[in-house]
C-alpha cells in the first residue's frame, strides 16, 4: 500500500496506459476489476464515442476507472463535459499544458493525473496542482518528450524533486521492471505495451501479432520536429526515414504522416502503410493474455523480484 | 557474491567505466583498492603512456584492475602487446568486433568482458567467447549504439538471452539504481559519469563541474550518422545542430568535429569548443568525491534501497 494505491483506491499500483484505438471500456474495465487501475483512451474518440465507452465502463465495473485527455483535443470541452456528466473519478491529461484543465476537473472532486516525459513539466504539474505524474521516459510507446531522458535516469530525478507521488512509465512490461521503477523512486506503473496485447485491447489482431514478433531494435523514436512518436520501422517508417536523408521539410513530414495513420496501423491492422506506436518493451512480449491474467502475472512478477533480493547474489558484506 | 565478483575476484560488482582522458591508473587504481573494479582506459592514451599507467597502477593496487581497448584503436597490436607483457589480469573490449581479439586475450588467460548496446552484438560476443558483456543503455555517455535501446529494456532483454553474466551501463549513478538494475539481471554494474567527477579522474576540473550543473534535458546523443555519441550540449553542440538543420553531408560533420575535441573538452577544459562526453545520469551529480567514498556511498545506498524494499510501499498482499 503506498500513495498512488490510496489516492486511486485501488489495490495494486498497475496503472494501464490510456492509448488510442486500444483501451476502451472492454480492456479499461478488465483492468480496474482486476484490482488495477484502467484508462480509457480518448484520443482517439469523438465525444458520442466516449460517452458510449464511459457508460459501458461503468457498467462493467464497480472498481474506479479513468479517462485520458489528451489537452490537444480539438472538442476537449465536449470530452470534459462527459467525463463530468457521468462523475468519473480520475482523469490522465497529457500532450498539453495542465494549468487550464487542472483547476476545472479538480473543482468537479476529479483526481487529476499529468503526463510528462521531463523534470521541467513535472515541476509545472504540481504547481498547477496535479495529485500525482506519470513520469513517461524516452523507450516508451506513442508521443513522446524531445529531452530523450530515460525512465532509469528520469524517474529518480522526478520523484526526488516533487512532492507528489511518481508513476513510472517506458519500458515497463513485467513485474521485475516494476520493482525495479518503485525502487527508483515511483509508487506505481503505468504500462502500455503489454495492455496492448491484451485480449481486451482494442488494437487489431494483426498490430497484436506483429507487437509479439518485434525484436530489439525494431521501434524507433521519429519525427522529432513535428511531435517525437515511437513506432515499429515499417514501409512507413522507412519513407520517413528516406524523407530525412533526402532532407525533406516539416511540411513535407507533416503531408506523409497525412491524416489517420495510426488508426489504420492500430485499428485496422495495415502493417506496413500505418503508424504502429508501440514502446521498445514489445520486444519482450510473448503472449496475448486476458487483462486479469496479465495484472497478477505482474504481481506474481513482482513478488518473484523482491523475493529475489534476500539471495546471495544481491549480498555484498 | 555473484558470477561478476567471481569472475574479477572483487568485493563489490561496481565497475569504474573505461573512459578516455578521465580514467588514468589514479582512479583505476583507487576504485580498485575499494573493492570494485578499477578500469584504465586506453583509447585516449599513445602506447607508451598506457604503459606507463599500467605500471603505476600496479604499484598501486594489489587487487585486479582491467583496461579497456577500443577494438578500432589504431596502434591496437602495441596496446595489447603491452597488456599481455605486464599480465594485466582483465580487457574490457569495446567499439569493435570481438571476434579476433578475444580468443588471442583469453589464450593469455586474461578475462575478455565486452561493451554492447545490443542483443545482436551480445549474442555475437558470447559466441566469441567473452566471459561477460557490459550491456549498455541509450542514456550513456559518450559513444553508443545506433538501436537506442535504454538500459531499462537492454537488461531484461539480454540477460535472458545469455548464459553468461550481464554487467548493465547507462543511466547508474548510485546504489539504488544499481539494485534496480541487478533486478533487471545484471549482475553488477558499470558506472562512468559517477567516477568522472571523483577526485581521481584525469578530466579537467572545469568539466568535472560542469558535469555537476548539468540539469536534466542538458545532454543529447548526435552524430548519429558518423558515430553516435552523448554530450553536453555547449556551442559545439550548437554547431552540429545547425549543420543537421542545414542538411549539412557526413563530410561536413566529419569536418566540423574535426580531431581532438574530446581532449579539448573533457582534458583540457573548453567547456564549449570540446566535446564534453557524458551520460544523462549527471543530471543526478552533485559533488567531486575520493572514488573510495564513491565506492562505499554506493554500497550503503545499495543497502538501504534493499532494506526499503520490505517497507509498507512495495507490499500489496
Amino acid at each position: 500500500m503506498n500513495r498512488v494505491t490510496k489516492l486511486f483506491s485501488i489495490k495494486y499500483p498497475i496503472i494501464q496506459a490510456g492509448m488510442i484505438w486500444c483501451s476502451g471500456w472492454e480492456l479499461a474495465s478488465a483492468v480496474s476489476n482486476s484490482g488495477g487501475l484502467g484508462i480509457i483512451g480518448s484520443g482517439s474518440m469523438y465525444p458520442d464515442i466516449l460517452e458510449n465507452h464511459i457508460i459501458k465502463c461503468k457498467a462493467a465495473t464497480s472498481h474506479p476507472f479513468a479517462v485520458n485527455l489528451p489537452l490537444l483535443y480539438p472538442d476537449i470541452d465536449k470530452h470534459v463535459k462527459t467525463i463530468i456528466k457521468y462523475k468519473v473519478p480520475i482523469v490522465f491529461t497529457s500532450a498539453g499544458s495542465p494549468k487550464k484543465w487542472t483547476s476545472i476537473l479538480k473543482n468537479e472532486g476529479i483526481i487529476v493525473v499529468h503526463v510528462v516525459s521531463s523534470l521541467k513539466f513535472a515541476l509545472k504539474s504540481q504547481a498547477a496542482g496535479v495529485d500525482a505524474v506519470v513520469a513517461e521516459g524516452f523507450e516508451a510507446g506513442g508521443h513522446n518528450g524531445k529531452d530523450e531522458t530515460t525512465t532509469f535516469c528520469l524517474i529518480p530525478e522526478v520523484s526526488s524533486s516533487l512532492d507528489i507521488p511518481i508513476i513510472a512509465a517506458g519500458g515497463i512490461g513485467d513485474g521485475r521492471a516494476m520493482l525495479s521503477a518503485m525502487i527508483l523512486g515511483a509508487e506505481g506503473v503505468q504500462m502500455g505495451t503489454r495492455f496492448v496485447v491484451s485480449e481486451e485491447s482494442s488494437a487489431h489482431q494483426d498490430f497484436k501479432n506483429k507487437v509479439i514478433e518485434t525484436k530489439e531494435g525494431d521501434t524507433h523514436l521519429t519525427l522529432k520536429e513535428i511531435t517525437p512518436v515511437r513506432l515499429i520501422k515499417n514501409q512507413f517508417y522507412t519513407k520517413i526515414a528516406s524523407l530525412y536523408e533526402k532532407g525533406g521539410s516539416n511540411n513535407e513530414l507533416k503531408e506523409l504522416l497525412g491524416r489517420g495513420r495510426a488508426k489504420k496501423g492500430m485499428f485496422e491492422g495495415d502493417l506496413e502503410e500505418g503508424e504502429l506506436e508501440i514502446g521498445q518493451v514489445s520486444s519482450q512480449m510473448n503472449k496475448v493474455k486476458p487483462a486479469s491474467e496479465i495484472v497478477a502475472d505482474v504481481i506474481l512478477e513482482f513478488n518473484k523480484a523482491k523475493e529475489g533480493i534476500n539471495s546471495d547474489k544481491f549480498n555484498f558484506k
